[in-house]
Parts: C-alpha cells; sequence; structure tokens
C-alpha cells in the first residue's frame, strides 16, 4: 500500500471517528420518541424492501466460496423473508424497551442537603467489529442508538453488499427523525488496517467490542487505545450433584450440550457426582451418543459410559471450547471438587448445577466465578434476549464495566449531578 | 541489576499476585460481621498503638529533604495524634457501611418463570499503587477489604516505614477474624521495576489503580494488561449564568478555587456571562487578588477586572490544571458557548453553574460531559464522603466501568444468578 493511500485511509477512519464523536454528543440529548420512531419505521422499511436486501444478500451468497466460508457460515449469512421479518421484529422490541438515557441510578440527599443522583448517560461512540451475520448490524445499530450511543460498524467483508444495504436503510430514518445522520457509520473500506486506524483514536472512541475469533479479540485488546469489551471462549459446564433429579439433569444436560453447538454457552463438559454417577451416566451417555456426540472422560466415568467409543479425557479437553458435537465428562467426589474444577478449567462464561439441595445451590452460585451461575437451567439461557435486557451486542467475558450479555445498559456509563443552594466546603 | 536479582523479584512479585488471589476467593465469601469486626478492630489498634506509628513517621519525616519532597508534601506525609484519629475514624465508617457483596442489584422473572438476578460480586484483586501519603494505606485496606476484594499496595518509598507499619497493625486483626491473611499486601522493594511485574500478572490482578502524577498514570495504563482505573487531572470550571445569585456566585467561585489549591476538584477557569461580567467580575477580582491569586483573562475580562496585573489568558491557560494560586478567566456570550468551552478546554471532572434559571441548570446538567456536574454548589464536593459512599480509593476520569468517586461499589462487579425448575431453551 503506497504512503499516499495509507494517509488516505488514516485521514478516512479519523474524518469517520470525528463526526461520530459529534453525533454522539447530539444523539445524547435526543427524546425517546425519536429514537423509537427511527426503530419502527426502520423495521418497516426492512419489510418493505425486502426484495432488495435479499438482493444484496445474493451477492454476498454468490461470492461466499470464494471466501472459503464454511456451511455453517453460509447458513448465518443467508437471509430469507423469514429473517428479515425476525430482524423487523428485533427492532420494534428494542423500540418498546424502556429508555436508559437519564435514568437516576441511586441518589440521596446528604446531610447538610446536597442532592446528589448518578445519572446513566451514554459512553459516546461504539466501533464495533464483527462477523459476517447480517443481523448483528440490526442489533447492533438499534441498540446502540437507543443507548445514546453513536456507532461504526466494522462488519466482515463476507455480509458487506447485505450490511450495506441494511445501514442505508437504518441511515434514512435518522434525519426525519431529527437524529443525527452521522450517528451510524458503515466501515466501507475491506482494507484491515482500517481497524488499527480506529483503535488509536481513544478521543473520539469510547469503547471498542470486537466479536468474532480469539486472535481478532486479541489483537484489538491489545491495539486498542481505548477501553475493550471482550467476548473470549465458553467452555461451560454442566454439574449434576448428587442431589440432582437425573430425569431434570438428563434433560438439562441434552439441551445444554445439542440445542445449539456451536455458540459460545452451549455445555462443553459433564461433571456428576459420584453418589449418582452409576445410575446418571450410563443413561446420559446412551442419549448423547444416539445424537452423534462424542465423549472424552476420566476413568471412572469411562468404566460407567461403557469404554469402548470413550476416548480418555485429557487437560486439554477439559479447558477446550469444542464448539461442536464433543464432550469432556469427569466424576467428582463433592461439590467443592466441581466448583474447583469449573474455576480452574472453565472461562468463566456459564455454568449450571443440577440439585434439590439448597445449600449445594447457593454453594454452587456463590462460588462459580462466572459471568451466569445457571441453578436447574440450562446454560443456554445465558442470552440478552432470554434474561429480558432486550437485543445484546455480545456476551462480555471480562468482569470489568460489563459481564455476560451486553444490552443497552452495558453501554452506558453514568456521570454525578448535584443540587446545592450556594454550597460551600467548609 | 543482575539477572538472578531481576528473576527473584518476578518471582516474588508471582508469588503476592498468587496468594492474593487466592485470598480473594475465600474473601468474597467472608461475612460482613467478619470484615466490620476487623475493621472496628483495627481502628482500636491504631489509636492504642499511636506512638509506635509517630515513630516509624519520624523514620519517613527524617528522610524526606533526602527525597526531596516539597513543604507541602512533608505536611501530607506528616502524622500526629488527630490525623491518626482520623484514619481510625475513617475504618469506623467503612465498617458502618452496608455491605456490598451480594447485594441483587436487578431482578426479575421471566415469562417462562425463569428468576434472573443480578448480584453484586467482588472484581478480586485490586493492585493499588499510590502517593506518599500514609492515610491512604488505611482507607484503600478498608474499602477494599470491605468490598471483599484482596488488596497489593504499593506505596510510595517516601511513606515506606510509616505504610509498612499501618499495614502491619490492619494484617494483625485479620486472621483474628477469620479473614485470610494473605488479604492485604504490602510490596515492600523499592525496586520499581515491581510495579512492571505485578501490571503483566493479568490472571491474579483484575484491575491496577494508579494515582499519584501524569506520568505514573500513563506509564501504568501502557504497560497494564488488566483493567485500570485512571485518576487524571482536574480542570474544573465555575460558570456564572446571566440569572445567577452573584453574592452566591462570589461565594461558590471562591470556596471552589481557595478552599484547597493542589486537589483535582479545585477550581481552575472561571466563566461569566456577558450579561452578568459588568457585576461581577470586579467584585470577583478583589476577593481573588485579596487571596493572592494570579488571573489570566481574554480581554472582555481584563477590560472589567482591571488590565494591571491580569495577564492575557493562552489556550494553555484555558487547559492548564495549575494546582495553586492562578485562576483563567473568560466571558462568555451564551450558555452554550460555556458548555462548549468546558467540554473543550476541559478535563471532564467537575464542573458548576451558579444559576436561578431552571433551564439553564437542566441543560448544563445534561450538556457537560463530567464525572460531576455541580448547581449551585462548589466543584470541592466531588468527593466521595461528600457523596456518602464512605471512604474513596480515587476519582475516576474514566467514563467506563467507574465514573467520579470510587467507593466500595466502583471496586465490584456482577454475576448473573438464575433459578430455574429443569427450564430447557426451546
Amino acid at each position: 500500500m503506497s504512503i499516499a493511500i495509507q494517509e488516505e485511509l488514516a485521514a478516512y477512519c479519523r474524518d469517520v471517528a470525528r463526526r461520530a464523536k459529534q453525533a454522539a454528543a447530539e444523539l445524547a440529548q435526543a427524546r425517546g420518541e425519536q429514537k423509537n420512531a427511527w426503530l419502527r419505521q426502520s423495521a418497516r422499511r426492512l419489510r418493505e424492501q425486502t426484495d432488495r436486501i435479499l438482493q444484496a444478500n445474493a451477492v454476498d451468497l454468490a461470492a461466499a466460496s470464494q471466501h472459503g466460508l464454511t456451511d455453517a457460515q453460509i447458513d448465518r449469512l443467508r437471509l430469507n423473508p423469514k429473517r428479515i421479518e425476525e430482524m423487523a421484529i428485533g427492532l420494534e422490541e428494542v423500540a418498546a424497551l424502556p429508555d436508559p438515557v437519564g435514568e437516576i441510578i441511586e441518589s440521596s440527599v446528604r446531610p447538610n442537603g446536597l442532592e446528589v443522583m448518578k445519572v446513566r448517560v451514554p459512553l459516546g461512540v461504539v466501533f464495533f467489529i464483527y462477523e459476517s451475520r447480517p443481523n448483528v448490524t440490526a442489533d447492533a445499530a438499534a441498540i446502540c442508538v437507543k443507548s445514546g450511543n453513536a456507532v461504526i460498524l466494522r462488519g466482515g467483508k463476507e455480509a458487506a453488499a447485505s450490511s450495506q444495504v441494511l445501514v442505508e436503510i437504518l441511515q434514512q430514518g435518522l434525519i426525519e427523525q431529527g437524529l443525527p445522520e452521522n450517528a451510524l457509520h458503515y466501515v466501507q473500506t475491506p482494507d484491515r488496517a482500517a481497524v488499527g486506524h480506529f483503535l488509536s483514536l481513544a478521543e473520539y472512541i469510547d469503547v471498542a467490542i470486537p466479536r468474532g475469533g480469539e486472535s481478532l479479540i486479541r489483537r484489538v485488546a491489545a491495539e486498542a487505545r481505548m477501553p475493550v469489551i471482550k467476548h473470549f471462549t465458553g467452555n461451560c459446564h454442566v454439574y449434576v450433584d448428587a442431589t440432582a433429579d437425573l430425569e431434570m439433569a438428563e434433560r438439562l444436560t441434552i439441551n445444554a450440550k445439542c440445542q445449539r453447538m456451536g455458540v459460545c454457552n452451549a455445555c462443553e463438559s459433564l461433571l456428576v457426582h459420584v453418589a449418582v454417577a452409576e445410575a446418571f451416566l450410563p443413561r446420559i451417555g446412551v442419549a448423547l451418543r444416539a445424537r452423534g456426540i462424542e465423549l472424552r472422560a476420566d476413568e471412572r466415568s469411562r468404566a460407567l459410559l461403557g469404554e469402548e467409543g470413550v476416548r480418555p479425557a485429557t487437560e486439554e479437553d477439559y479447558a477446550a471450547e469444542f464448539l461442536g458435537p464433543i464432550l469432556s465428562v469427569k466424576v467428582v467426589d463433592t461439590l467443592d471438587e466441581a466448583i474447583e474444577h469449573i474455576n480452574r478449567y472453565g472461562s468463566h462464561h456459564t455454568d449450571a448445577i443440577v440439585t434439590q439441595d439448597l445449600a449445594s445451590a447457593r454453594r454452587f452460585a456463590a462460588r462459580v466465578d462466572s459471568s451466569a451461575v445457571m441453578i436447574n437451567a440450562s446454560t443456554r439461557f445465558n442470552d440478552g434476549y432470554q434474561f429480558g435486557l432486550g437485543a445484546e451486542i455480545g456476551i462480555s467475558t471480562d468482569k470489568f464495566h460489563a459481564r455476560g450479555p451486553c444490552g443497552l445498559k452495558e453501554l452506558m456509563t453514568y456521570k454525578w449531578v448535584v443540587y446545592g443552594e450556594g454550597h460551600c466546603r467548609e
């Protein structure tokens, strides 16, 4: 790349970021009714322009094999009228959420009469880097703008044509509703250097959110000069306690493992208390293998699962996020052994216990250090929609600022607003 | 430094951090009564061991000139029975705060019956790097432990002897109350390389908090592999609106500027609406100059302040945190010009308006992008004690995670705890 082109790219990125920052200041003051009207109007336009969206999507699909996408990736890229309708409904659901801007989170009147309020305000500008799923474009734009943030979208090149049309449709309504047109940017250049430029612009961009492979996230975390909300792996566990209802345990394990395997909140490891191992492992083994799941287990589990076709589990297996039809299995002697195993090998994402014992449930919930702890519920519920946050922009594996599903509030900060009557400090 | 010594230092830091992480897991489960008993017992011990503390402090004071401390720094380093009593009271005040660990911040029952709770939990291990004020040692230890976090304290070498004794006193009670002894570490080596080692240990340390000069904070932010809560400069403003009560405006301006000049929430810049400039500037000029404050002003202000002895203000003056007896002054034509000036030149720390107009107050509060916005109150109130947070570990100038005074909650995160009855995802 010539120096002139490099400089042009840097200037383009700086200009986009600067305009986003200006728009953010204005957007932070917009009324909820403006933002909601924009969301509902955009939903209508998505429906009306279904043909146009599908034409653009066809361009992406035609180039998919050239980009080396797998069948699963092509499936996620593919739009159809039903998926466009779901996108439209998604926008309407975000419109229906209460406006979070200006909410008083806490307040107190101090003994001297000073009124102290902690008020929720937008972060400012979000830089969102994501994989090739067009529906993510609509979701991200919706929750960023609803939370009062300008957003710079950097989608995968595999969905470039689809995303471009979706963003055009979303941008149309901004000016009509009196919202700043620069609230929503789609980075068009395929040049990967653009990401580096944006990550250097901390004076304009308040948070970077990478979603995709681990190498992308590590690169963004290393390069960014602004805070990053990271979404790393999900090595999630189901632990079947000594008092578990084994029928429930079977259902939950199968749901957590098999309902959707390529996602971060799918189960990757099954721990079974020794007291129920003999009763539970043979039946779950049959059920999982009937669904094509390969088991990798410790010696005690293998003895109960039938050693044929069950490989001994390695340390790496216990630490792995398989994202596919493999499950590691282990028998534990105590609840605390399960908790220690999860905290050691897990990725602090989502872990479930199946138990009928109150003390076990409370101890597991308190001591498992994960973004979500499920008691008698599938790991698959760790999700913004399922938690009632509306849409989500990702599931944070950080402990800082945002943990677990990131909806509107997770894209926000607060300011202190203090009313006095001429108060001076002694 | 030889390689052997470097390796020894790295191993020491790693060992401290690892033990702190273990202690943090235990401390997160400690009961409030254990932590509060420790705080109150420590307060008693500080009082009982006043002589021992003063002897250690005398060692630091004797070495102060050797370290090149200014008179103001020596004053902050100096302990006396009154200041030790204040430290003890500080611990008792933290003991009196509600325990934040386990608080349910939000909850909902989803339509499918799933009970979703967002529960406040400690971050884990805090690495705190701070200047040479011994009382900060006690404050930081108190709020870290109360919020369920282990803490690694790295105090300035100028207060090493005093801090060492204070930490010994605080550590004594940990085991007696059944709290993990590794919850509280004081880094003894004067070797600055130790800071670098700790900043690399993201697997053990959850947040780094540097407090001190800008170069220290920049170094920590650049090197840290974990999140950092930063505390940069405070270029704070008082804006006197067209409808201000001028007597109140004079009191507030003097309080904000003069009550304590070397602190981050002191006023550095005065903006005056043109409608009251003629009435206000001459009187505030007299009052400020009587207190030894040098004024640097724009031409319109100089004409009203009397040009002799009032230097023309430069761009740098408007951007400066003087931390001393200098104030920049400017006349503005509108409220919005004041807001724009503050957002452009300020440091987003603390900014005040003096006004009797409701719309002005609301517009200023909404549009000034600062950690704290004061309406008819001095900038000096941006402080954890004043806001009712109890002690504070600093005032964050970040917009992410924590903004403004950092008390107990700002050292915490949350986890999602979900109760079901065998819920599976469709």
